[in-house]
């Protein structure tokens, strides 16, 4: 028997989501559970894989089936394709195994033809309805499948309005709409020198060859890169027997979630249009009615919905963001998945659904998205400073927190001053698929068309950036001239607004914000999180300001502070360039000499905040160079040999020994500390002295940890740690204090983790290091990668950023003979990650699994990495039943 | 029982190297002969280790058993330790598993007090010799031991000399002698605070322990690193009972080599000089006389020595190098092991000892050491140039090979001009172990003092540098001004010199040279090398002329052809500038246009040449800045912008768009080609067009390999094969000819050598680039590393540079890895190497062992490898052969 590309929404049900994507498995078992769905069926993702596979073709087994499948819903509901009395009409629409929302192309009414339109007018008894659906999908078939853009055909039907004497589509007649279809009909003879198709099979055929080639298009490739979603996965397309919520007033099309996707709260949630199909409601182009006025206006319908909607979410256990459409008083379901909603929601979720007793706390932390705390993460604005503002324009609060940026109305534009620093919030009318990049790189999105379910709100709730949508004080929005009208005043491209995604509010200027504490029910979660993981969670911390708020998110000790960071202060990079420029190693004493109570100071602090907490601390990690002007700045030159009291000659002299082609690679980390062992001496001093006075001052026991980086062979180890040890043990035994610390190594080249049984043989820990591991084994410069990678995401040679999400293939490969390696030289060795991907749920993940024993995050990101601990750590106890039960 | 670290020279042999030391063992080899040996004893090579362990001090029970040593020293000559009547003098010499000459230092006369000298005199009836003895040990004990400089003594000398009216040494009375000691001894008290120790015991003890801390001082660390000598190997002690070269005409001292380690004739070859010590001989100082007048000085004594050394070539199977003194006309042997020699000896020895039945291939291959061809293969004058030139002045052709520098005569002056890619001759009155890094890099060593066995000779022999040694015509060097008289002319820092090692000529200004070529016993023995060795040898080259000279030296094929070599060739740069400033794909692909005729002539001119020889050509490499003037040249710059009708301002642009932080790890290797398919498709279509042309001509079937450089992902050589084979297969569509090609990769990236099993589905070949893969795996930049490698040879951090000798317990690892993974994947996988390392011995063994097929190497190195991996096929076979046997 052939494999089997094609199933019937009845042959499926929910478990099959790899198979038949999320949207067809969930219709499949909305059929199963005697909801009224439209009949249809699924091409799968194999079909889609095959296609890719076959130099992009559709087999003709494929095509049997699809016929197969077709002639099977024909007969179901008695319609015919392309019939001239009762013509079957579909909707084909991409449906993976992960969500995309917007990022594959839908067709709708596909099967009119010029026969077929006569049985629909016939059968609607509306010819205007009947001629303005081919219209449209002439329209949506030219743009989707045989990309000729859409406002070529808008310009046709300006022509048309304008002859017939209307401004509005509404006002056109049947006539007018049948004139249209010919017009249009007549432009894509002359763009595509080929008639419109008039064989409803070839329609089909080549609408689901789009949708498999929408699977690769550049907004999805990014979509997938953004939401980790592998491009293997491949997409499935629906087809579905249409029903139409524009025929009449007794027609609709909403979409609506069981609970408020904003706040979380137990109330039905949503919108719909009277008289339109579904594209009018996610487009934003009319600005659709509440859920609970359908009550009013047919309540039966409000009715049964309720109804289904209470039954979805018990059922799927989990929010419902459901798609239906009325046809002339009858309901029908179109969709139904697991609801996008905003972090507080989520939590709040979450929360409830464990005290309804719908879920279990493991089941609970499961649910919510680690990355997308982010959000509630996010600084809101300060009370006082907000009270004195006044909003100049209000919208919908469309996605909550609270933003500050300049404001750009082109997305290139945007995309690029985001690129150079600049924070910025994006101004449009409304936004598309296309917008995507722009849109994660703003802080917050002001639009001024498009409901709580528009393009903008459903994205930026995803991506956890504020956003104020369908803002109707928010008018003129010129992108060309870089202009719009606000609240009656004129906005030009970088003025400055700020934006309240919680109010809808939406201020000129700046306000300044506020961090966000962790409370309520983010709170609760958070302590589940906490009873199940098995990771430590430490945070990157420089100062005692990051350290404390990093405790107030949960932090338990710190994995890395960066001493240099400390170097650069004003009152103190002299003092740095004076021992850089130092010839002697008398001369470089005398300047670290003067380091040393400054260092100290930073550690002292760090350490009052930490109190008995472990705190790691990285010896000096940068070349030297990073510390001097470039050659260009010869103002600044200038004046530091000034201070000095040099010659700028033979300050530029120096700058230039210091140059080094690959510095990444070059005379830095421990590196230094061989060369000039007086550096790492203070260093010692001062982490040593400040961690005994203040034992000492608390009356508690302080374990400081020092981190060598950049080692590649145990005798660079080896020799630091002499250096480290000797002077440490001096200071401890002048100050009587019986101290206790300990020598680590961070694990960041490849061949510290070829060698770790030798490297642990010299060390009380490791830190991996991974930026740098990932650098170094891929050969990609963090600083230069910029100029191929967006090339390597666009032809699929990767589908992820190696530095955001750890390479579990590759790096990770390293990483887990390091782990092996060392415990086998150690078996108690202690082993963490203080690179980026320390707060990345995929990469907590990952290191969970390696058996690592902590992870450290910067500050905002210890509760996303609490939660992915969780949830690795509950993932891999079911793993393991799964194993053993 | 306590561990043995002392043994006498009856309790050891020959094959205890490792615990005794080279000249330990064959001290008491010797004494095993019944060859007449002075008694003594070895402090062995695990008491060194044992020193530094136990943080550089001798255990109590080492000292015992020297004490034990000494006492049966004693009592079997019969003479005891500071005794006043007949005392024991000692001499301590270190002697490491492998010989170091020059690099340790050594004491004689070892036992001389204010009591034993007088002994001394008694005994000699000489007391100007005993006090002569008293005043050197002195002196070499002040400088090895305590570290005052030997000129300290000197000038005391020589106002010695001048209050008692002579000039020569050999003129003062021992009363003068007597005064010396006594002058010696104040300043000895002067200077460390402490009077000269007059207990033996107390001399002994420091001198082994000044020997042992000789293993680390800086010479010995440099000579270990060229040598690949392991820095945990320790240096063992010698402690003989004295014999005196210095008592008298019937005394005298000498140096042998049983065959003319110059040119390996099968002639006794040596030197000796009346009346003097062993340390005149090697210094140079005076100049001694041929060992054949030793036949009518002593007869008896020179019959003895030919027998002894008849008697040792024989036992040992190799060329003896020996030392020997005589003593009142009685023979010694201090000394025998295998002699240095150069590579042209050493082949003529292997070659005839096959010949004569002594030794069989396989131990005639394994005795010539690979390094020492570079010798041979360097270049000699041309002839005709050679005979149109007049010699200014002639010395002792020390070192063969013809050289021709500049002239420095500052060591630390040379090695900086070397550095700044100067060719240098260094001029010296004579060389000490100090000036070995000068040496090092120089093209030709050139001395006034010292005869065929001084320090310069025999270190130049072994580095296989040109030198002229003892040559008269050389005078009043004067390194601070930068001058000397040569051959009555002023000689100046910077001017050009010719040296003829082969024949002690010195000429002014430069000669042409010419490549030497493989013939003679040469041949012989490469030809013995093909039989054994199953590594294939191919050659890096760029030019049809590389290619001839690897093919005269054997070469076998083409392991790397870099294709971006050509580009920079005048009358191409420009059109690759074009190409590279192009904005559009069209105006890139019109400059590569231009550029695919040039190109294809290259590789047409190295097939010719190659035939159906294997051809590797690596696709365009470095990142493209390097094609550009640097923002700096300003006037280069101007000309380019000028000559490509564009403004400098916008060359500027894009030269600043292309820097890099990290060129190595930046937009290169396949990532251009995959950013610009366009330059992967025109160097596809260079390559089979060529060959299809060059086929079709010569009526052979010539099977291109296309080399991908810098892959990390599988993904990226899926991308760039796929354009190879769609352009290749064009190409040979349209040209109609059946040719065979293959698309490989180099395995240069940490990251590739991981996954090496999925980059095999997609590789037709590996070849390693172990000098990238070395960068990255010890995030080592070979630009910058210089800055931190000499403090890590220093500090022992490494002894060995990774980038000239394969880092097996790290990058091998990989390189290990990679090969199993690849032939997991496809078992037949052809896999070689075309780094650096493909032409050093060592490596060449590793690579050997790790199942490579071929290893690729600079023309000049193909000799070198092919012996070598002879050398590794005989190795792994004997071991093979241990295992099961």
């Amino acid at each position: 028997m052939a494999h089997k590309y094609v199933y019937l929404f009845k042959e499926g049900n929910a478990g099959m989501k790899n198979l038949l994507g999320g949207k067809g498995a969930n219709l499949a078992e909305m059929s199963a559970l005697g909801l009224p769905v439209p009949p249809g069926f699924i091409v799968t993702t194999e079909a889609c894989n095959a296609y890719y596979a076959n130099n992009q073709t559709i087999s003709d087994e494929i095509i049997r089936q699809i016929d197969e499948g077709l002639a099977q819903v024909e007969s179901a509901i008695g319609k015919k394709f392309g019939d001239m009395d009762n013509p079957l009409l579909v909707s084909v629409r991409s449906g993976s195994r992960a969500s995309m929302p917007g990022m594959m192309d839908t067709i709708l009414n596909l099967g009119l033809t010029d026969v077929a339109v006569k049985g629909l007018a016939k059968l609607s008894g509306n010819p205007r309805f009947a001629y303005d659906s081919y219209r449209r999908f002439i329209q949506m078939f030219s743009d989707v499948v045989m990309d000729i853009p859409k406002p070529k055909f808008e310009k046709i039907i300006d022509e048309v309005k304008e002859k017939a004497g209307v401004t509005l589509d509404i006002d056109l007649t049947a006539a007018d709409m049948e004139n249209l279809v010919a017009k249009f009909k007549a432009f894509y003879l002359k763009e595509k020198g080929e008639p419109f198709p008039q064989d409803p099979k070839v329609q089909l055929i080549e609408a689901v060859k789009a949708v498999f080639r929408s699977w690769d298009n550049p907004r999805a490739i990014y979509y997938r890169r953004l939401n980790d979603i592998p491009g293997d996965w491949g997409t499935a397309v629906n087809i579905q027997s249409m029903v139409f919520g524009n025929m009449g007033d007794t027609s609709g099309t909403g979409v609506a979630f069981t609970r408020d996707p904003s706040t979380g709260a137990d109330v039905l949630y949503g919108e719909y249009l009277i008289n339109a199909q579904g594209e009018d409601v996610v487009a934003g182009i009319r600005t659709p009615q509440l859920i609970a006025t359908l009550k009013d206006v047919m309540p039966d319908v409000f009715r049964q919905f309720t109804e289904i909607a209470d039954k979805l979410e018990k059922h799927y256990r989990d929010m419902q963001d459901m798609e239906y459409t009325i046809e002339r008083g009858q309901l029908y379901m179109l969709q139904t998945r697991n609801g996008k909603r905003t972090a507080a929601a989520a939590l709040k979720i979450a929360v409830d659904m464990v005290n309804e007793g719908m879920l279990t706390k493991e089941e609970a932390l499961l649910k919510v998205d680690p990355k997308s705390l982010d959000a509630v993460l996010h600084p809101q604005f300060e009370t006082k400073a907000l009270k004195a503002a006044t909003p100049i324009a209000r919208g919908l609060a469309a996605s909550p927190g609270a933003a500050c940026g300049q404001v750009y109305f082109d997305t290139a534009e945007a995309v690029a001053a985001a690129k150079r620093g600049l924070k910025i919030v994006l101004v449009r009318n409304e936004t598309s698929p296309e917008d995507i990049e722009a849109m994660n790189h703003a802080q917050g999105i002001l639009t001024a068309r498009g409901g709580m379910t528009s393009h903008a709100a459903v994205v930026a709730r995803g991506m956890g950036t504020c956003c104020v949508a369908g803002c109707a004080d928010l008018k003129e929005v010129d992108e060309e001239k870089g202009m719009a009208i606000l609240g009656g005043r004129t906005l030009r491209e970088g003025d400055y607004l700020s934006l309240d995604g919680t109010t809808g509010n939406v201020y000129e200027g700046q306000i300044p914000t506020v961090e966000a504490t962790i409370s309520g029910d983010f709170a609760t979660l958070m302590s589940w999180a906490d009873e199940f993981r098995t990771l430590k969670i430490r945070t990157n911390a420089d100062t005692p300001h990051d350290a404390a708020v990093a405790l107030k998110f949960g932090a338990e000790g710190i994995g890395l502070t960066r001493t240099e960071h400390m170097f650069f202060a004003p009152d103190r990079i002299n003092v740095v360039r004076e021992m850089i420029l130092s010839e002697t190693t008398e001369q470089r004493v005398r300047a670290l000499d003067r380091l040393l109570p400054m260092q100290k100071a930073d550690f002292k602090g760090i350490y009052e905040e930490m109190k008995e907490l472990p705190v790691t601390i990285r010896f000096l990690d940068p070349p030297l160079h990073e510390f001097m002007p470039t050659p260009k700045m010869v103002d600044e030159i200038n004046a530091i040999a000034k201070e000095l009291g040099i010659t700028p000659e033979k300050l530029m002299g120096k700058i230039e020994a210091l140059h080094e082609v690959n510095p990444m690679m070059g005379h830095r980390g421990c590196r230094l500390s061989i060369s000039f062992p007086e550096i790492a001496q203070m260093q010692t001093r001062a982490v040593i002295e400040a961690a005994i006075e203040v034992s000492k001052a608390l009356k508690i026991n302080i374990h400081p940890e020092i981190m060598i980086p950049i080692v590649a062979v145990k005798q660079e180890l080896e020799y630091v740690r002499k250096i480290v040890t000797e002077t440490a043990d001096v200071v401890i035994a002048e100050a009587g204090f019986p101290l206790k610390y300990s020598v680590g190594v961070m694990i960041e080249i490849p061949r510290a983790a070829l060698k770790a049984d030798e490297i642990a043989s010299q060390a009380d820990f490791f830190s991996f290091g991974t930026n740098d591991l990932s650098q170094l084994t891929y050969g990609y410069s963090r600083d230069d990668a910029g100029k191929f990678l967006e090339d390597f995401y666009a032809k699929k040679i990767l589908e992820f950023d190696p530095f955001a999400r750890i390479d579990a293939d590759g790096v990770g490969l390293l990483v887990e003979m390091a782990v092996k390696l060392g415990r086998h030289e150690k078996p108690n060795l202690k082993i963490g990650i203080c690179g980026e991907h320390g707060g990345d749920p995929y990469s907590v993940n990952f290191f969970h699994k390696a058996g690592l024993n902590y992870v450290s995050c910067s500050p905002f990101r210890v509760p996303i990495a609490r939660l992915a601990a969780a949830q690795a750590a509950i993932q891999a106890s079911e793993e393991n039943k799964h194993h053993h039960g």
